[in-house]
């Protein structure tokens, strides 16, 4: 099986696509669930499909320090590891060096050099050594090893940053071994200025990738400067390769990043949150930690189907948050994966019946464009 | 559906039987994994029925004050809140209150007054309370109130002791609202004095229980007291009722106990041990927490059927659980309580065979009479 991308319907810019590896398929938009450390964490990977997801994301920062990368190798790769036969994405470990400053101890040319957070221990990433490790961890879809630029920047340090990262892009390219159904990403980087974002997709595109990432959004910056970003760059970034924005995001953000074009998506948020008593609803979030819901028998979310909400009301989960239960945590993550699927779901289906800003308006009008807990 | 045992089989002292409740059966002698706060810690419900439990303990201390017993009848009572509807259990609360000493305020012919653990709060446990608060819970075995003799204790001290927990055993069978389907248990205390337990074996049955327990025992005395002081009971615990070791406990206690005529059991062990990093094996216990595992493919026991066994090494287990990931105690907590239930199918098997003492001889053979840990 061939990588690739199908454009199957465009609703404005919203693609409805098919993205196909060597594990299988997956409906476009996507979101991915993160699974760090080789778990997502609180749930059965068994459950994480069950939501509905085809692919996951796992983070090469980390376990490039835990298990490590040899490591994995030796144990035939991340599927059989941890017991996931779909697709894989791992990021380039990028982001985790330049985004826990106290890490970095030396940045130049060549790569960075790092501290281990688990044992201060020192360990360095090149596009060539981060490409090699995905290799080594088996990832079907690797990312390129780039710096994710600050926010905010200075015009000129923006251009600087990208034109690191696309030289590393290239590096990471050359060092990328290709092979039947697997993938190498680049990754568009320019802060919110619009002709540094065009510079890089154009440079990208010359190298040639088997899809392309929107980096160094969703790191602090305004909505409206996110989407006008995402809004300049798109015509340059190649419409028969998917597109992936990392981070994102919200449910309102990646409805929105979706309207301008964008393929996948991937966020800690839906399972971060639903350790700490959030549950995602089409009404906005509701935090089950909240006393009002102790006398509560209705399910989170009439409407949803995930076992959390067809066999318990708001007040047992809101008694197991309350009580530190592990069951909590599973129960809401359960929830919330089952949530993002719905709206994937949901979203590809408008796409494909041509409705999408229709549902769009609806979807906002309930949610709330900023979420409530957010006013 | 009345309440009763059904005697199938014996072998030896060894019985094989059925506890019918109005809300299933319960093929014994029997594990009950504990769900405390009305949750088995790390599982989803469904998971527990699955490894082959018909029954879950819970606890009165804890759910007394948190949710409380109140708000919980308000719900439903445990069993839709907690989405269990087989047999629960639950203790008297007493346990909890005489082993956490620093809570304790007062105690007297009465009850017991003491501190809540969680915010100080006063409350009181009487055997009248501690019923209703069973009752309220909707609690399908309720345990009567009684006071747990420390261990040691000299023979006149465990006399006053088992004296007044035969007055509040009174009290107790007196306060319960008899219901078709639900039971009450008398407790056996006395230390390891035969004598005592004799007096209290008889006591308990003059005022007459659906069934008894042992209790006070597995609380630090020698496992050799522990066998003589149940071998010395047993004769007069009523045959007709099923019969109930309190707290026990590790694979070779509860065999030996078996063989000594008991037919039920409940204990932490398999579920703590899960969150600790240890799984039961046939050949004793192992820490997966241990760096031999870290490249061991192996699942924990070939020989077991539950899907930490069948889907996962050892290797991915040592690394969950070295990384603090959720998944490694949901794994583990799967395969002890799948363990247990295993042995507990082996165990009646053996009886109904007429089996029982070479079977627990190949079973001790294998696993060391002490475990290996302990060793």
């Amino acid at each position: 099986m061939k990588f690739g991308y199908q454009l199957l319907a465009k609703d404005g810019r919203a693609r409805r696509g098919r993205v196909t590896t060597s594990r299988g398929t997956i409906e476009t938009p996507a979101f991915m669930p993160v699974g760090t450390a080789a778990t997502v964490k609180a749930m059965m990977p068994d459950s994480v499909a069950a939501t509905g997801a085809e692919i996951l994301l796992c983070n090469t920062y980390h376990l490039m320090l835990r298990p490590g990368a040899d490591r994995v190798e030796k144990l035939g790769g991340l599927h059989p590891f941890m017991n996931w036969s779909k697709p894989i994405l791992t990021d380039s470990g990028g982001y985790q060096v330049f985004s826990l400053k106290g890490l970095r101890k030396k940045m130049d040319e060549h790569g960075v050099v790092f501290q281990s957070h688990l044992d201060g221990s020192t360990h360095e990433l090149t596009p060539e050594r981060s490409i090699q490790i995905q290799h080594k961890l088996d990832s079907d879809i690797t990312m390129a090893f780039d710096e994710c630029t600050d926010w905010p920047a200075t015009h000129e340090d923006a251009g600087k940053s990208m034109r690191l990262s696309m030289r590393w892009a290239k590096r990471s390219r050359d060092a990328f071994v290709d092979r039947p159904g697997y993938a190498i990403f680049g990754i568009v980087q320019g802060s919110t200025y619009a002709d540094l974002r065009e510079e890089s997709a154009k440079a990208l595109a010359d190298i040639g990738f088997h899809g392309y990432a929107i980096g160094g959004l969703a790191v602090g910056e305004p909505k409206k400067d996110r989407e006008e970003t995402l809004a300049a760059v798109e015509p340059f970034m190649p419409a028969d390769k998917p597109r992936y924005m990392m981070g994102v995001g919200k449910p309102q953000d990646i409805v929105a990043a979706v309207g301008l074009g964008v393929d996948m998506f991937d966020c800690v948020l839906p399972t971060r949150s639903g350790r700490t008593g959030q549950a995602f609803t089409c009404d906005g979030p509701m935090n089950l930690r909240n006393a009002k819901f102790a006398e509560d028998t209705r399910p989170i979310d009439a409407a949803c189907t995930c076992p959390a909400c067809r066999n318990y009301g708001r007040a047992y989960i809101h008694h197991l948050i309350r009580a530190g239960e592990i069951l909590g945590p599973m129960l809401l993550t359960w929830h919330n994966l089952h949530y993002y699927q719905d709206l994937m779901r949901d979203i590809r289906a408008a796409i494909v019946e041509n409705r999408f800003d229709a549902w769009r308006k609806m979807f906002e009008a309930r949610i709330g464009l900023e979420t409530k807990e957010d006013a």
